[in-house]
């Protein structure tokens, strides 16, 4: 509703409103989760694996009041205004969580960074994002002191807990001790009230091509997220539950889990530096968590260890895995430990949560319940999904018709950070012309939004208008007692636009009979899907975390360096 | 960030922000509730019963349909635009969650109609609102029609099932069926983007003092309370459940469960005009709910409904209670059939979610479980919560301080609906000078944020800055064995500015002995606060609806009505 204007000509935008909601405008914002959680939750608490002694407690009021502390170190100390970046280069452990909140609480940016990538893209994010403080764990002083030198807007490192400090003797920045940095600061801050669009916190892809990228999340899409990671459907966790936190706080954070579980009382447990087998088992056992959250390779070495050596951990009933799908058989391993594991897919650009293979109602207790299981799951009402097929078509969630994922939703990337001085960028290989964000991933959706994803975008061939799965030609090769190993790339072709060039791994004594696997894949692929182009490997190029490196295969048949048969 | 001014003197709100969030900017609206529950969740559906025959069942899905044709109709042939007010006059059933997506997805008003309301505030309530389209169930008409006369802005009526028409003869408003208006209509319909801070449906309070009250919820805000209703620590419910909805979709939006319903694809079973406890254990024994929602005494109808007559109840493993406090030996009896309670408060104003009670993980299976059960439950996020005393000034969460609640949030109200000329009303008796809504209610917050309510603020006895509490003097007075009923209100008082005054109703037989019930009640009850004046009285006076009606207490009293004994 607006006054009458004095000027007939000034149109007031809502002079047609009649009603206007009567609710309050209250921002959602990572402080109204610090305030609930610290005061209403502040009996639960964060547990930190030490590797030793005692696993070290602190209670959510605790962290309340160290939150409070660190801000006003950051503040008065370090002097950190507006929406200056603050990184942290640490494991999972309290101290993170308290950065998690002070940082963007006071209205900074929190920017956590991968301590896996390669240096040399630690410098890129860090001069990106113009850091200007660093928070470090002591154990990973090793990785950041060689690299300070190169980033000259880093003016304070910031060192908690155990570790040589004697390495940061006559860097250029200041250097403080965190506990140091709190000790003797009041307990209480005078959070801002925040705009709840305004940047929280941001993370960089990992950036397979490229250079890393980085999204920037709001308070607003942190509120949001952690409203449906708490949702029955989602994780659904309470104050009943511990949470094992072992997909790392720097890798999108931590699936959202540290803004979560203040949110409704959930205990934390942080495996700091501990990410082994061994200490997994042991923090299991002995701290009962009842939810976990992990890539699969986690799991796949803690079941060898449980084998080796079995502990009780009966008390892990929800373990959600990420990052990549979990094979069959690991799940089946663990239902039988009685530990179920539930498919979450997601990546940076959406918080990260995208999906969760909870089965449908009345799939359960069915044969359909495991297939449902292995899907990446479903979409929660606040993502928004669709498929595209090779030319930009919309294709319908019949389960058949693959297409890349492109998703909408108040906690899905519109953009990518542009620096500093930059505009947002919008790639339009990574946002649609109408701002959805291209996933990149390839595959079906089922009438009841089932989501299944096969290949990455870039590794589908695009032949005559339709796409033809590497993934699925690998697996079928891979199925051969003759293939050890198989990759599938795109390679031009005037008539189809793109076809499939298999390159193959033989077992040792094998010869090469491209008739024979071409008829073996007969049977398994479509005949349209078929290779015609053949190639005989000793083995296939790899990337620094063990995946095919396709790029490398589709150089090398362009520069001929592979000997390739065709067979029409 | 924004680009550079040609004129210097305008400043740039964010020119310092280095930093945007890089998120998607997609409002919380009806209408994404709606996409993703008849999609995703298609297959889930809606039960209303109907009495005799089977009951009729109607999937999500086809709910989408029909809910397109009821926007064609409504602005097709009735005309609707902009946000104006379509009322519904109507039962718990599937024509009625149809309306509750139709009128608010169009950008038009959902407006709920009490039909439990005393006639005159019926008419003041439509014509404050200026609805112009009625929905009304044909059973209803009985109570529409007597009024219509009284309703010019109604220009429509539109009836929806069974019922004599007959009586609408003759009236001015055009008169539609419901089926009809759908048939043929297309079943898809392109929603506008509507603004998430735009009006989506209203509720007046029964205005027990005064004129009803307009509350006008926001996408927004129904948005955010419906991901709170399916989050674990609130009511957590998935597509595995069945939502008995008994609490009328009159009523505070049926408590919030017909928008959370569709978020997360639970079943949802009406009971339409069969709210008798047969019927509805009846639905329950043969539909087999996994939750239900109602006020008390729907339940304690339904104990002796039981009691008298055993069926299965075992599916029903949650029943949230709310409107009023659930007596302890109901829950307990329902615990005995394996039917769990669970209290919740909330109000109109607060979309209700305002407390849940489920009881802290640490309480589970101790004595201290059943005391947290009793409580009205504790706030989530999005609900913040202070006391104030006598004098406004803030009271500790010690569990003993007792004052009045304040709340805010994005689902709580800052203001009343001013009329469609009007501005909207913050009358200083109901929100705070900083906007927190004051929710006349008094009682305790314990350290761990669970609320407990013992009176309504207009009740409580305002004693040289202390308040006491007249539902604790009752109650220990009740508890004498001569003691039939008693009731204490406020009197002026020139040295405390106001004392309790007794009035006690004997049991037949006793006489009245003040001396000796005040040294009952000096047991139970701080010295300080027994009352000086006392008065036995043949009755308590009582509303319409069996509470007692202290406002004629007061009157009687200074009127000189009351036989009054002071006893210092």
């Amino acid at each position: 509703m607006c006054s009458e204007s004095s000027n007939p000509s000034e149109l007031c935008a809502h002079r047609e409103d009649a009603v206007l909601s009567t609710m309050q405008d209250v921002p959602l914002t990572v402080t109204r989760i610090l305030n609930h959680g610290t005061t209403i939750h502040g009996s639960s608490h964060v547990t930190t694996w030490t590797g030793g002694s005692e696993p070290h407690r602190r209670s959510y009021r605790e962290i309340g009041e160290r939150v409070a502390q660190l801000a006003h170190g950051l503040r008065g100390d370090l002097g950190v205004t507006g929406d200056e970046r603050v990184a942290t280069l640490m494991w999972n452990n309290a101290e993170h969580v308290e950065a998690y909140y002070a940082i963007p609480c006071m209205g900074a940016v929190l920017h956590t960074l991968n301590l896996r990538l390669p240096v040399e893209q630690l410098v890129f994010i860090v001069n990106h994002a113009a850091d200007r403080v660093v928070i470090v764990n002591g154990s990973l002083l090793p990785l950041l002191a060689p690299l300070l030198p190169h980033l000259p807007t880093v003016e304070h490192v910031v060192v908690s807990g155990p570790g040589d400090r004697s390495v940061l003797d006559g860097v250029a920045a200041q250097v403080h001790d965190y506990e140091e940095l709190l000790a003797g600061k009041p307990t209480v801050y005078d959070w801002p009230e925040l705009d709840e669009r305004s940047a929280a916190a941001m993370c960089y892809t990992s950036g397979t091509t490229g250079e890393p990228k980085g999204v920037v999340y709001s308070h607003r899409s942190i509120y949001l997220h952690s409203m449906q990671v708490n949702m029955a459907e989602s994780m659904g966790v309470t104050d009943a539950d511990t949470s094992l936190v072992v997909v790392p706080q720097f890798h999108v954070n931590a699936w959202g889990l540290p803004h979560a579980v203040l949110m409704t009382g959930v205990n934390m447990l942080m495996p700091d530096r501990f990410l082994q087998p061994g200490p997994l088992a042991e923090m299991i056992e002995t701290e009962r968590p009842t939810h976990a959250a992990a890539v699969p390779t986690i799991w796949q070495g803690l079941l060898a260890e449980l084998t080796a050596k079995p502990r009780d951990v009966s008390s892990l009933t929800q373990v959600t895995i990420g990052g990549a799908a979990c094979p069959p058989s690991l799940m089946e391993a663990f239902d039988s430990l009685g530990m179920r594991v539930c498919h979450a897919w997601g990546m940076t650009e959406t918080s990260p949560l995208g999906t969760v293979a909870r089965p449908p109602a009345h799939a359960v207790g069915t044969d359909a319940e495991f297939g449902y299981r292995l899907t990446q799951g479903r979409f929660p009402a606040g993502v928004e999904a669709r498929l595209r097929g090779p030319d930009g078509e919309f294709l319908p969630w019949d389960g058949e018709s693959a297409g890349e994922l492109e998703v909408r939703g108040p906690w899905i990337a519109g953009a990518y950070y542009g620096g500093a001085s930059g505009e947002p960028q919008r790639p339009a290989d990574k946002f649609s012309e109408d701002g959805w964000l291209k996933t990149g991933d390839v595959g079906v959706i089922g009438p009841d939004g089932f989501l299944t994803l096969t290949d990455r975008a870039k590794d589908v061939i695009k032949s005559g208008g339709e796409w033809i799965s590497s993934v699925e030609l690998e697996n079928a090769l891979m199925a051969h007692p003759e293939v050890a190993e198989a990759a599938v790339v795109a390679v031009p072709d005037e008539k189809w636009g793109e076809r499939p060039l298999a390159t193959v791994v033989l077992r040792d004594g094998a010869t090469a009979d491209y008739a024979a696997l071409k008829e073996f894949l007969a049977g398994r692929i479509a005949r349209w899907q078929l290779p015609e182009r053949w190639a005989v490997v000793p083995s296939v190029p790899k990337t620094s975390v063990g995946k095919f490196d396709k790029k490398v295969i589709r150089r090398q048949y362009a520069d001929g360096e592979l000997q390739v048969t065709e067979l029409r």
